[in-house]
C-alpha cells in the first residue's frame, strides 16, 4: 500500500495537471462508486457529508500504482484530490472527501505507474540480497530526471538536485542510498513522471449536495383555506400564521400548502368532487388560474403575496419552511390560455384541448403542450414560475404529477433553477410505475413519494425497505407520507386509532423523510365512499374547519415521534436499516443505526389485536457477548427493559403501546 | 403492446433515418441488454447466434410507445432493424436479431411517441362511447401530414392521400373511420413524425461474433518435439504431422502447440528447470529467438516452414486446427536485440535489462519495454507477428501471459488482427487476480485460462461455476484445461487415475471449451517433488517420448466424452447450467440443457473412496409430473434406469464408474 497523504509540494496547481488524452492507457480505472447508472445521473448527498469513493485499479506486470480522486466544487475550476489507498479487496482503490458546500460536485480517478515507488522498493531488495546496485542508483537518477523535466521549475530545480546525487558515481553508495530513502524526494516523485503516464477516467462523476433538510426532515400539509377559526370563513395566510407554533411544537419542519393560487371557474368540481359546483363552491386548489391570475398570483381570499411573504418569514422564524405545491396545468380561466393558446394543444377547429383519459373528459384542465413550436419560451415561461416564488422566500417545492410532464423538462428545468440556487429542492409527487419514479430521482428530484401507504404488511415492508435502502437510496429520498389528500389507505379507514398510530411510527422511523397530511392527527378515516381512498368530503374541494384538540387525537405521539427522531441520528439515515426476524407476521423489528445511537424500533402491525414475539437481536452487530445484560429504553414511554442474548420478548397492545423505539444501551 | 413486425415499407433506406441530436429526448432508454459494463466494451456471440435486446423504455403521460432495435453487421453503414415488443416486465421491451457473420456488430435502440397509434386507439373508444369523432378525424389528418412531411416523396403522396381522405369534412364519417383503421395507412404510419421525435441511445453497443469453435470446442496440448518415435530423437512437424489423425479419432478439434521458434542458447535453462543447460539440453520453447530467427522463425529441428504449413493443412483436413502459443519476450539471442535494442529497457549502462523479480533474475528472458520511444513501430511489428503465422494458416493463439504486457496493447492490437481477419481468436493464458483476468476479457480475448484446476470440492466448483455462467459469461470464455505444462494439480497427483477421470468428465461438461495437455490420457503425475505443481522431468525444458497406448491410459474415456459433447447441444452452451442437490459433499451433480437436450451429470469427487447418494431431479424445469416415470440413459455406458420423482439413487464407484452422464428421456 502507498499512502499519498502528502501529495502535496509539486501538486498545489489548481486545476488538473496536463495530460495526454491521446496516449494508450497504462493503468485501468473501473467500477467506479458511488455512480449511478455508469455516471450517467449524480449520486446525492447532503452538505458535509463525507463521499467515499472506491475503484477497481489496476495494470499488468508487478509494479506499483498510485491512485487519486480529483474533486471540484460545484461551478469550480479549481480542483483538489484525494489519496487513494489499496485495501484488502483485491485490486480495489479508496478515497473519501468531505461536500462542504451544495450544489452540483464533480470528481473522477486517476492513476499512473509508480515507477520511482517500485524502484526504491525494489532497491531495498537487491540491498537486502547484497547485489550490487550501482547500476539501480543510475535507473533512480534517471526516473526523477524525467519527473525534474516533467513538473514546472521550483520543483525541478530540487528533482534535478536529487538526480545528481543519485546519479553521482564519484560519491559512495551508502550516501546514495541514503539519498534515495530521503523523505523529502518520496514526497516530490509522488506523482507520474510524464503526462502520457496519467490514466484519468472521463467524463468527470457528479454528486448531488443538498442542504441537509433535502434529507432529514418532517412536514405537514394543510390547506390555508382551512385555517380559519369562525365555521364558514374563507381562511388566509394571516390564519395560517396564527397556527405555525402549534405546529412547530409538534415537531414538524416543512409545512407543505396545495397550490395557493387563483382558482378557475369555468368548469370548476363542486364538493366531493361532484361535476357542476354550486354557487360558493370553492373548487379545486389544482385548478390554477382565473381572471386574478396564473401561476405567479396568490388567491385573493388567502391574502396579498406579502402576507404570503410574511408566513414564510414566520415559519422561518420558528426554524420550520413553508413549501409550495407546483402543478404545471392550468384552468381555462388561466391566463396563459388568452395571452400564449399556442402553448396549449390547438384543435384543428381553434379550441384547445382538456385534459382527456377517452372516454373520460377533464374539461376545467387544460394540459400544458410541452412540445408546441413555442417550446423554448412555454419551458422557460414555466421555470421563471420556481423563480418567481424562490424571491419569495420558497425553497422547496412539491411537484404535482411530474411524470405526465416530459422527463427532458424536469431534468433542464431543475438544473436550470438549482445552478443558481442550489439550496432548492424538489419532491417529486409521482404515483406510477417504479422505472418512471426512480428515472424523476435520478434526473434532479432531491426527494420523491412512494408506495409506501400501500405496504402494509411485514412482507411488504421489508420488500420495499430492502429495495429503499439499496443501491436505489444513491439517489431516491422516499418522503413516506402517511396519509395525503388523495390516499386514505383502507389500513387506516378500518384501523382507526391503532393503525394511525402504528403508521406514524413506520412513517417516521423508516424513512428520513415523512409527512402528514392534517387530520391524520385527528385519525381522520371516513372514505368518500367503501372501496375509496378519498375522502368524504375532501379538502381538495371544500373548506373543513377541525378541531385540533379533538377527543382521541394522536398530538402527543406526534411530537414524541418528532422529538425522538431530532435527537437520535440513527434515524436520520435513510440506509442504515435491517430487518430483525420476529416470530410474529404482525410484529416488524428493524435496527437502526449512526455511531453509537443504537436503536431497534418493534411495531405490532395488527390495530386489532394483542401479539406477543420474541424477536433477534443482532447481538454481534451491536457489539455484544450472548451472555451479556444490556438495556434498552423505550423512548416513546421511557420505559427500560434488561435484555439478555439474541431472543428476547415483546408484547404490543393496539389501545396502548403499538410500538416500541428502543433505544440500546451498551 | 404494439407490433411493429411490418416496419419495412417507409423504412427501406439502408441507413439509420435522420434525428434531432440536440432535440430534448422524448422518450427514456436505459438498462439496455446484452452489454459489459454498460456498453464500454462488446458482448460476446457465436455466428448465427439469436441476440435477444431488452430495454427499460418509457416517456411521460399515457401516449403509446413504439421501438425497435437498429443493428449493423461488421464494417457496414448499411443497418437492419428489428422491432421491439413491450413484455410483461413493467416498462420492458424486447427484439431479436441473428448475427450471421463474424465480426464487430453495432446495435443501439430508438423510440418515439407512438402519436398516430395513440390517437387511433383514443378514437376507437370515443366511437364506443359514441362521441362526436369528427374533430377527432381532423387532428389524425394532421398526424398523418405530419409524417407525409418527414419522409421522403413516395410515401409521402400515398400519406397526403390518406391525410385528404381523412380530414375531408364533405365524406361520410363512417368511411373516414374507415380510412383510419386502413392496415396499410397504419404500417405507412408505423415510425416518428419528425427526426425530433425520436430518442437513439448513442454510442452505439457492440457484439463480437467470432467463429463457432471459439465457444465450442476440445483442445489437445502437445510439444512437437515430443513427437518423435526414435527414442532421444528430436521431433518434428513431420513426426507431428504423423500423430494427426489419432488426435482426430478422440474427438479433438483444436491442437495448441507451444512456441515452434528458434530458442535462445544464452542462459539456456537446463532439464528440471536448472540454472546451466548441460550440451544437448533442448531448453525451453519459450526462451524465444536464436541465430536462425525470432518470432516469425521456425525450430530448425522441428523442420521447414512448410512442414509446418502442411502440418496446418492436414489438421483442417482432418477437421481440426493447429494453434500456436504467442509469448511476446525474448531471449538474449533474439534478433529483434540486436535490430532494436531500443524495444527493450536499456539501462544506463547501454545493457539489456532481463527479466527480474528482485531479487531473482530471470537471464534467460529479457521483456519488452512496451513504452519504449519507438513504441508505434514496436507494437507494429508485435501485431505484425500475429499476421505472419495468419498467413500460414493459424486462425487460433493463445497467448502467453498477456498479463505481463500491456492492456491497452492488447486491446489495439486483437482489434487490430480481429479488423482483417475476424476468424482469428485469442486465448488469454493469465493465470492473475480476477478483475485483471477479466478485463483481458472484455478488452478482447475470445477465451481465456481458468482456475479450474484448483477448484476441485463440490462446494468449490459450484461457487465457480456460479460465477461463470452469471454476467461474466457475457464476455468470459473460460477454457477448462485438467492440466497444462505448468500445472499438475495435488488432486491429480493423489488421486490417480479415478482422479484424471473424473476431472476430465468436469472440464468437458462445465465448460464447452476444454483441453488437456499430452500425458493426461497416460494419467502422468509424478511432480518435480513434494508440494510443486511442476511436473518431474517437465516437457519444457526436455524432449518426452511417449507409449500412447501405456497400460491404465484413459483414451477410451477421452474419446467417448468427445463424441458425447458433439451429439448433445446441451455441453455446447456455458451458461445452462443449473447444480443439483445431492446428499453428498463428495458427489456432485448439475444439469445441462438445450432445446429438448436434457442432461444431468453426477460426478464422484472423491477418487478414493465409493459412494452413494440421492440426487434432486428438478422435475418442473425437466416438464416431469411427480408420478410420472422417465428414463436416464448413462452416455458413457449405454445403461439405461428408471427413474421416478424428485429423489433418485446413485452410486458411483472410483475404481469403475467415477461418473455419469445422463441423458433424460421423457
Amino acid at each position: 500500500m502507498r499512502l499519498l497523504s502528502k501529495l502535496t509540494a509539486p501538486l498545489k496547481s489548481s486545476r488538473p495537471p496536463p495530460l495526454d488524452a491521446g496516449a494508450p492507457p497504462r493503468v485501468w480505472i473501473e467500477g467506479v462508486e458511488p455512480t449511478v447508472d455508469g455516471g450517467a445521473f449524480p449520486v446525492k448527498r447532503v452538505l458535509n457529508d463525507m463521499v467515499d469513493v472506491g475503484a477497481d485499479i489496476f495494470k499488468d506486470g508487478h509494479d506499483a500504482i498510485a491512485a487519486r480522486v480529483l474533486y471540484r466544487t460545484p461551478g469550480a475550476t479549481e480542483f483538489k484530490h484525494a489519496p487513494m489507498n489499496y485495501d484488502f479487496n483485491p485490486d480495489r482503490w479508496f478515497a473519501s472527501f468531505r461536500v462542504d458546500s451544495i450544489g452540483l460536485w464533480e470528481f473522477t480517478v486517476e492513476a499512473w505507474p509508480d515507477a520511482f515507488g517500485t524502484w526504491l522498493s525494489d532497491l531495498k531488495k537487491r540491498l537486502a540480497a547484497e547485489q550490487d546496485i550501482r547500476p539501480e542508483l543510475l535507473e533512480g537518477a534517471r526516473y526523477v530526471t524525467r519527473r525534474a523535466n516533467f513538473l514546472q521549475s521550483d520543483v525541478s530545480l530540487k528533482l534535478q538536485g536529487f538526480a545528481r546525487e543519485l546519479g553521482d558515481e564519484t560519491q559512495d553508495v551508502t550516501a546514495r542510498v541514503v539519498t534515495a530513502n530521503s523523505k523529502e524526494l518520496a514526497e516530490l516523485m509522488l506523482g507520474p513522471l510524464a503526462a502520457d503516464e496519467v490514466t484519468r477516467l472521463r467524463p468527470w462523476f457528479t454528486i448531488d449536495v443538498d442542504r441537509p433538510p433535502a434529507a432529514f426532515a418532517a412536514w405537514y400539509e394543510l390547506f390555508p383555506r382551512s385555517q380559519a377559526t369562525i365555521a364558514g370563513k374563507h381562511g388566509t395566510f394571516q390564519d395560517t400564521e396564527r397556527r405555525l407554533s402549534d405546529i412547530a411544537a409538534l415537531g414538524f419542519d416543512v409545512i407543505y400548502l396545495p397550490p395557493i393560487h387563483p382558482i378557475g371557474e369555468t368548469h370548476r368540481k363542486g364538493k366531493n368532487n361532484t361535476r357542476v359546483a354550486k354557487p360558493g363552491d370553492v373548487g379545486s386548489p389544482w385548478g390554477i388560474g382565473g381572471t386574478s391570475g396564473g401561476h405567479t398570483a396568490v388567491h385573493p381570499d388567502l391574502g396579498s403575496l406579502e402576507d404570503f411573504r410574511r408566513l414564510v418569514k414566520r415559519a422561518e422564524d420558528l426554524g420550520m419552511e413553508i413549501a409550495l405545491d407546483f402543478a404545471l396545468q392550468c384552468s381555462p380561466d388561466h391566463p396563459w390560455v388568452k395571452q400564449h393558446p399556442d402553448w396549449f394543444h390547438v384543435r384543428v377547429d381553434g379550441s384547445i384541448r382538456y385534459a382527456e383519459n377517452p372516454p373520460k373528459k377533464y374539461e376545467d384542465i387544460y394540459p400544458l403542450n410541452f412540445w408546441c413550436s413555442d417550446r423554448q419560451r412555454m419551458w422557460e415561461a414555466c421555470r421563471d414560475v420556481i423563480h418567481f416564488w424562490v424571491n419569495q422566500g420558497v425553497k422547496t417545492f412539491r411537484v404535482d404529477n411530474p411524470h405526465t410532464k416530459p422527463l427532458a423538462f424536469w431534468k433542464w428545468a431543475i438544473a436550470d433553477v438549482r445552478k443558481k440556487h442550489p439550496d432548492v429542492v424538489f419532491l417529486a409527487e409521482a404515483f406510477t410505475r417504479p422505472k418512471r419514479m426512480k428515472a424523476l430521482a435520478k434526473l434532479g428530484f432531491g426527494q420523491s413519494y412512494t408506495y409506501f401507504t400501500w405496504k402494509n404488511t411485514k412482507q411488504e415492508l421489508t420488500d420495499y425497505m430492502l429495495e429503499l435502502t439499496g443501491p436505489m437510496s444513491e439517489y431516491y429520498r422516499p418522503n413516506f407520507f402517511a396519509n395525503t389528500p388523495d390516499i386514505l389507505h383502507e389500513y387506516l379507514q378500518r384501523g382507526g386509532r391503532p393503525a394511525f398510530r402504528a403508521r406514524l411510527v413506520l412513517a417516521a422511523t423508516l424513512s428520513p423523510i415523512y409527512g402528514i397530511y392534517s387530520g391524520y392527527e385527528l385519525c381522520e378515516n371516513v372514505p368518500v365512499h367503501e372501496g375509496s381512498e378519498e375522502y368524504l368530503d375532501s379538502e381538495k374541494y371544500q373548506i373543513r374547519m377541525r378541531d385540533w384538540r379533538a377527543r382521541g387525537n394522536i398530538r402527543d405521539d406526534v411530537a414524541r415521534i418528532n422529538r425522538i427522531r431530532r435527537e437520535n441520528p440513527a434515524l436520520q439515515q435513510l440506509a442504515n436499516l435491517e430487518v430483525l426476524p420476529t416470530d410474529s407476521e404482525h410484529v416488524i423489528a428493524y435496527r437502526r443505526w449512526q455511531g453509537d445511537n443504537e436503536l431497534i424500533i418493534v411495531v405490532n402491525l395488527d390495530p386489532m389485536a394483542v401479539h406477543e414475539t420474541m424477536i433477534d437481536v443482532p447481538l454481534a452487530a451491536l457489539g455484544l457477548s450472548p451472555s451479556q445484560t444490556f438495556e434498552v429504553t423505550d423512548l416513546l414511554v421511557g420505559i427500560s427493559y434488561t435484555w439478555r442474548g439474541v431472543r428476547n420478548y415483546v408484547r404490543l397492545d393496539p389501545e396502548d403501546k403499538v410500538a416500541h423505539i428502543f433505544r440500546v444501551t451498551r
